[in-house]
């Protein structure tokens, strides 16, 4: 496999330096995810459970996809890591999102909120009202999703951003401040708002939008992440894993459809050449 | 990209003919999909949301999976187009549909029904009959449930038709006739019935019969169509879209699974250079 | 299509003489499927309803994933098949299980139990043991979930299975005994239990443990195939074909992303290379 932190000859040197001092922070964490196999419990949209329990399986962590309020806090005391997305949130889901960010709480499981298309409709901003209640660890999304979250105005589509992750930093700062959570804003370049301040990661490839679910798959990552490392590492971890896996498929993809499937190819082969 | 709609020296040229004709009148429907990346509500069934989310993008729409009775009807009113489809529908997506369509109904937002298996249980009859009350653009179906739908009796096993495209011709007229729908008939051959007459698709592959969820992508590109084309012309160019991207797809493609991810990557490559 | 059962050379050829029969006893199944096109319902999980209706096309079935309360047993008398997983079960999917076992039990129709993560919580260990009262004819887990179903304590961690299949076969007679249906264990080699005394299942690969909803799609093949076959030939065909598929998916395949997409490919070769 090439390595695609490997500086490219054809490119400038320079731009590469960041990027390849991150590798080398990161990949620790990936080889524990690999290692240690830890339980991931997913409280996730209908649109992306098959891609994210893959993206979860081909890093090494052992992915659950429980919701129902019946069991979703029963189980996640089995769990390492918990992450919650609302993408296709109804009044069951919500319950099951409840039950499973309490028990999360009360049992010191880690975990990390995806708030996809908040600011889209009054169910969604309650729900993410009460779940910041329950003290996630991490918050990652897109710009108009942290905007939303943190009170400010921002141009969304449905769930797509129609912001550059730059123009949510402030409201990213806002909301880090008003809950302690690590908040990641993802984009063509992501950025992560901690107490260490903020880390950015660059790359990827523009494909990633024209695939459905690529945000959920970078939270599902750093959710993972999180079974093995403090918050502020583990955005850094899954997020540099989605950036790379996603320049690796897009080489030889031939459109939308094929650069999914290398995408989860290439977490694989990543995240494995690390370990 | 080699132009699927270049006759092929090796077919008799006259059948071309037609084809040609028509992606000179409906390229201009994909174009301004793709500039406008118009919002489309998909409230769809959980074989295909991630299927559709994945046609959607690859057109340059901008696609929102959102179901629940608590936002459905609040939400279609930032939509361009809704398209629903019963087909796994329960008690709460049935609710989910009627919200989404009398909202879309309320805002004149156009919408497209898919009636998936009506024939084959009274809860899919009962919803359907209330759908229609909301008015759809267009109802996209294949021939068994285009006839089920007109109250003929037809032979289908399960979701799959057991009718050709032509033995509902008669149906279709009269669910034109009854509801004022556009109603196209999905099969070996396309047929668009509406006040313009009869329009037909030739084209598409086999293989689309082997892969689950090939008519509801069909449906949803119809849907995109709409947010930027009035009805009849809608649905030629989403069903012309989809049989020429089948045709592509199915050059290389080694069996249905790499057809279905090649499918994804022609619309993307075949819409893409009529823009 | 290379035979994926013909003796490599740069193997010992003693191991594949029980394989080579075993095609030879099942391929007449393979071929009655692809012949009859049987309905098959599927009350599954989220997380494979579109890989599991994929892979049902691909052997030639017609797959239905039909689980509302409002429809679920009403549907099952138009199958020849059912197909109970309780992946992403929750109240709502558990009257619809109930109703779909139920109306099979009734109705005559064989059908097929997957107690996905049945040890994980007392939600799933409550539904399996009411729908064991409805007679299934073939119950197929991993070893933890077999070792969970009949009462013994197994070393799980999720859904992924902590044991292996040999471990499981005390369990696996209980179950049989206390139940009468036909138990069909799954992992590294397959091993089916019934009133024949026990079969084996060899081959297959491992990157079919880092794809999410293989046990489900042989659970699903597995269904169909009981509706051509008696269960203990069911279970031997279906696991056969999910095996040879896995072997000759695995062989171009750059990693579980394009592994599963060949599988796909691998079931629609084999089963009809068969015919």
């Amino acid at each position: 496999m090439p390595d695609p932190y490997k500086p490219d000859p054809g490119h400038a040197g320079g731009g590469m330096e960041k990027p390849m001092r991150q590798v080398e922070i990161v990949a620790p964490v990936w080889r524990k995810l690999r290692a240690e196999r830890p339980l991931i419990q997913n409280v996730t949209n209908f649109v992306v459970m098959n891609l994210t329990a893959n993206a979860l399986l081909a890093v090494g962590a052992s992915p659950a996809m429980v919701h129902a309020p019946e069991e979703a806090g029963e189980f996640v005391r089995l769990a390492s890591a918990l992450v919650v997305n609302i993408g296709t949130i109804d009044a069951t889901f919500a319950e099951g999102m409840r039950r499973a960010a309490g028990g999360a709480r009360e049992a010191g499981i880690p975990w990390l909120l995806d708030p996809v298309g908040v600011g889209a409709t009054q169910l969604r901003r309650d729900i993410t009202k009460e779940l910041l209640a329950f003290k996630p660890a991490i918050i990652r999304g897109n710009a108009s999703e942290i905007m939303a979250l943190a009170g400010e105005a921002a141009a969304s589509k449905g769930v797509d951003s129609g912001e550059s992750s730059e123009s949510a930093l402030r409201a990213a700062h806002a909301l880090h401040e008003a809950t302690g959570a690590v908040v990641a804003i993802t984009g063509l370049v992501d950025h992560i708002i901690s107490q260490d301040g903020v880390a950015s990661v660059e790359g990827g490839h523009p494909l990633s939008q024209s695939v459905t679910g690529t945000g959920c798959m970078a939270s599902a990552l750093v959710g993972a992440c999180l079974a093995v490392a403090p918050p502020p590492l583990a955005a850094l971890a899954g997020l540099t894993l989605m950036k790379g896996a996603a320049e690796q498929a897009a080489r030889d993809a031939e459109g939308p459809g094929s650069f999914a499937v290398r995408l989860i190819d290439a977490l694989a082969l990543l995240s494995d050449a690390r370990t």
